[in-house]
């Protein structure tokens, strides 16, 4: 009784799923909570598919836990996504095949421990934003029953945000992995295009189509992104992506919102008294917020449903449109239908007024690190949407639909609830290849409870990772340390933080003559030197070179001894360059002979040296 | 009567003319020459358009050479290019439109102080590669009479191979820009999309035009390439593409071509047999050569006009080919019409498809650096293409219709006589912004005297440049100069010899203990060294974090003071590796105690110390 009732409490997050397992909770009672809190939340539009058998029997065969890195944690995916031997039918059910192989993306899931729970529910073929679009039963909004769940990736938002699975799988062409976590107060990532194969996925837009992830956290969700994303050789549109650390945001990041003029939230004042406040915290956190014209992404949102690409979403339905339309979502039909008319000529021209538009775009963009958008504009109500199929639907779009178009990764994240008590989210968007970037400061707003558990948010923090193999770690000991007048130049080059240490004790440091601005000199000499205190940081290798032609004499790069014996590559000093310098190896560093250097040094006071 | 005989034998070429400028020839003389050159060929087809008075308008106003690189130069541009003033036709008289500025390229180069000609003739719309589908007389092949004289930029072509311009702008779709340059005996430089602005241009294929540059040789193609590219901010298809300089070609590079079983010359021995010749040649100049299937590049070339690109012909010529069809060339109308039936369904089916084929070729050039083609499969005669007015224009396109599609760039380069006399061409084709790669290959190839003039071809020599603005200069001391065990790892990070020079006469170099590698390490000492043996690499910027990973302790990168004055880049040692290390600064560098180090010395033989 005690063990089951521990287990009803129990948070299906990674961490908390990690701590329960390694306190003996076996994977079985994990799976059979998971499908009783399915039972419990009686709605039956969550899953199109439960895989009940395979989970149980995936769970039995899991042993004990070996280290992989999702060892019995239950998850869901979107049901345009191919699970071996189960029916993939994009919520049409004449349109369902029998899947023989995983999805790229949902094998490797597997083979990294994750145990599947069912196939959710969607907007057929994944056209829609707001969950409704389903000949199945509608999933029910997980925080508020009288809002649509949101879509298309209903079922796997919701299933997430009632705690059934730890993290789901949706797409995401227009939105469909943004919009159902704004509506049901979780974690949406939406990958950089490409990073995610797309094998073993129906497509909506090809050029367009993502998996996307749902989880509680964005550290959770950024750790199921790295598991998942991988080139794909057998996906044309598959490319290689590097999937780095999440970080701190750096202070003084550049962030473009819309401004006051071109914000929209069709006059739902709460959305936009909440998007204001909570741009107050990235302010605080940190942040540089600019305001900048939206117009120019408005008009590409408005071309994925009113232009060229509605085309692709009728060759992704194939014949179905002119052969069998009777088989489609009546609200599905009404919106591919127009795209049967749309000629090649129709398609190139679309094409090109979407470059124009992008170069525009990227103006706006040029002095900015990331976006932060309202993930929606204003909430839709399922009486709003029975009352216009369409018209809320392209609302939902306002700020997800530009996103794939532009090339732009993104994650929205819960932000608390607004004034009306209604679930608040914000994007933060970033350039393609950046997804860390976007959620290592999504992580400074996301806030409250998790989804519609009621759980706390765990206190996270990015916890500074090894450098990456397209990473060169370097250590700075002077005015490139953080807060230092050099700092920017690592921080303007996508340079990250990784720790502050000491040097081996064989080093002697000098304040050089000259400056604006002062520098120190460090040199190693093996016996009599201290260990000096440094900042190691990642820089990108391919920044290095800008990085190192900005140097001056006397100074170089060369290899560091640090205090726990490892070589880091690092600034040295040409002896010859010490002509006319003060040695300060007795501050310990150059941060303490900045502070201290006009107080009168107590005797002996060489720190640190040996 | 002397200069007058003089100036009739002036190559026009940009070293013979500036030989020319620099003797006192004027450009007014130079511009006549040029029209009596064009009335000597009595072919009206070359030009749609003399522009005579403004031709020697702008040689009076030139005064005396200024050292503006293109001062005083004659060149003519295809006539779907504007120029400020004069009718833009693209071979279609009814379309005729009053340019009010000229294209950016142009005006760029008229900048730079070259002289317009005129405007030459085309296939209309730039659409084929024969040069006959144009309402005005076709031009002459400039070697063979009985030839097509090659298209689309049939007349930019001729009036180079002819001598009457140095230079001409083609544009470039299917091979425009290189099929008339391997038909008239000249080079044909087929930049990288986006490198040259296409403001002013008239689309043909709006994602796949580019300008192309006809000369004689590479070096002076290469030349105006630099002086034509650069970003265009509204032109939404610009793309910054750095031009690097010309070098000899490496050693060693990979050069992919057709296998024996997809080699495709449609019978034509002559040219199999001359393309073989060819790469014996590159082979002898230190080039890799590895077959490999040309199918997928074939593939890729049909959809080109048997595909949805047509559709952007289609969108380029707009609502004529419906309202107005008379006005157009009857083959033009033929070629085009089918466009106007495609779907943008089958639209967005090319376009995944072309993504599908490009992965294939990726996956097929993924170890080799360059591709090297015949230009054409073979020739083409005016009696064929009167017979059949499409059959062998597609032929012509076998080898250029894939290069734009997959985003290559390519030159053509004459290469001599086939055995039957008639004018051999390769085009050698690199990934998008490497055209100084596939042009340094591409001199070690052309041969033959110029176009139909007769003059000899220059022995010509690239000139080792300044550093580039993306390049950072290094010099090394040891293992990494050339022909040392490390200076791969500069070459296979596309690094570029510079110069050899000495340092300063500051520095003392040592043989550091351990290795293999053997390494020197270099110590600046003001006073008392010596001028040290150094050779200067220019290396990527992009490629200097990895470099920079792979250097040991106790070697640094500092700043080297050169014999110059200057500074750059380059190996120090840090003072504490010299432990077990020989001074071998008498030696005076790294390779003489390579050479010398177990003879016996001299007494006093401390080379270049102060």
């Amino acid at each position: 009784m005690e063990a089951a009732s521990r287990i009803e409490n129990l948070p299906f997050t990674l961490a908390e799923l990690r701590r329960a397992y390694a306190e003996g909770v076996s994977p079985e009672a994990v799976v059979a909570e998971a499908f009783r809190r399915l039972e419990a939340a009686a709605d039956p539009g969550i899953l199109i598919l439960e895989t009940r058998d395979d989970a149980l029997a995936a769970a039995a065969a899991l042993g004990t836990p070996d280290g992989r890195p999702l060892w019995g944690i239950p998850f869901v995916v979107k049901d345009n996504i191919d699970v071996a031997g189960h029916p993939t039918t994009a919520a049409c059910p004449d349109f369902a095949y029998a899947a023989r192989d995983d999805a790229l993306v949902v094998s490797r899931l597997k083979d990294a421990g994750a145990i599947l729970i069912g196939k959710a529910n969607l907007d057929q073929f994944a056209t829609g934003l707001v969950g409704v679009r389903s000949p199945y039963p509608v999933p029910r909004n997980a925080i508020d029953p009288d809002l649509v769940p949101g879509g298309s990736s209903s079922g796997s938002a919701v299933a997430v945000a009632r705690g059934i699975a730890a993290f789901s799988l949706g797409t995401d062409t227009a939105g469909s992995g943004r919009v159902p976590a704004a509506l049901n107060n979780i974690v949406g990532l939406k990958p950089t295009l490409g990073a995610l194969s797309s094998s073993g996925v129906v497509p909506a837009c090809r050029t367009l189509d993502t998996i996307s992830i749902f989880a509680m956290t964005v550290t959770e969700a950024f750790e199921i992104h790295g598991i998942a994303a991988g080139f794909d050789p057998r996906d044309a549109y598959s490319r290689p992506v590097p999937v780095r650390p999440l970080t701190a945001m750096h202070p003084g990041i550049r962030i473009g919102v819309p401004d006051e003029a071109t914000l929209e939230t069709f006059g739902d004042s709460a959305q936009a008294e909440h998007f204001r406040e909570t741009l107050v915290r990235l302010r605080t956190a940190g942040a540089s917020v600019t305001e900048i014209d939206f117009e120019p992404f408005y008009a590409v949102a408005r071309m994925l449903y009113e232009g060229a690409w509605l085309a692709e979403r009728v060759a992704a339905v194939g014949k179905r449109l002119v052969d069998a339309p009777e088989t489609l979502h009546p609200t599905t039909r009404a919106v591919l239908e127009p795209g049967l008319t749309l000629t090649a000529v129709d398609a190139f021209e679309g094409l090109y007024r979407l470059k124009a538009l992008a170069r525009r775009c990227d103006e706006l963009m040029e002095d900015v690190d990331l976006l932060c958008v309202p993930t929606i504009p204003t909430v839709v109500t399922l009486s709003e949407i029975a009352a216009d199929p369409i018209g809320p639907n392209s609302r939902l779009g306002t700020y997800t639909n530009f996103v794939n178009l532009l090339d732009l990764c993104g994650i929205a994240v819960p932000t608390g609830l607004r004034s009306d008590g209604r679930p608040g989210s914000l994007t933060v968007l970033a350039r393609k290849g950046e997804d860390h970037r976007a959620a290592s400061a999504a992580m400074a707003i996301e806030t409250g409870t998790l989804g519609a558990t009621g759980w706390p948010r765990p206190a996270t923090r990015p916890v500074a990772g090894a450098v990456e193999a397209d990473e060169i770690a370097i250590a700075v000991c002077g005015a490139h340390m953080s807060g230092l007048p050099l700092n920017p130049e690592l921080t303007s080059r996508g340079a990250r933080f990784l720790k502050a240490c000491r040097t081996a004790p064989d080093y002697s440091l000098h304040a050089l003559a000259g400056g604006p601005p002062f520098r120190p000199g460090m040199v190693r000499k093996r016996g009599g030197g201290a260990a000096i205190e440094v900042e190691v940081w990642a820089l990108p290798r391919a920044a290095f070179g800008d990085f190192m032609a900005g140097i001056p004499s006397p100074l170089a790069i060369g290899s560091l001894a640090l205090d726990d014996g490892s070589l880091v590559k690092g600034f040295l000093c040409e002896p010859h360059g010490l002509e006319g310098a003060r040695d300060i190896t007795r501050f310990g560093g150059w941060r303490s002979y900045l502070r201290d250097r006009d107080k009168p040094q107590p005797t002996g006071a060489r720190a640190h040296a040996v």
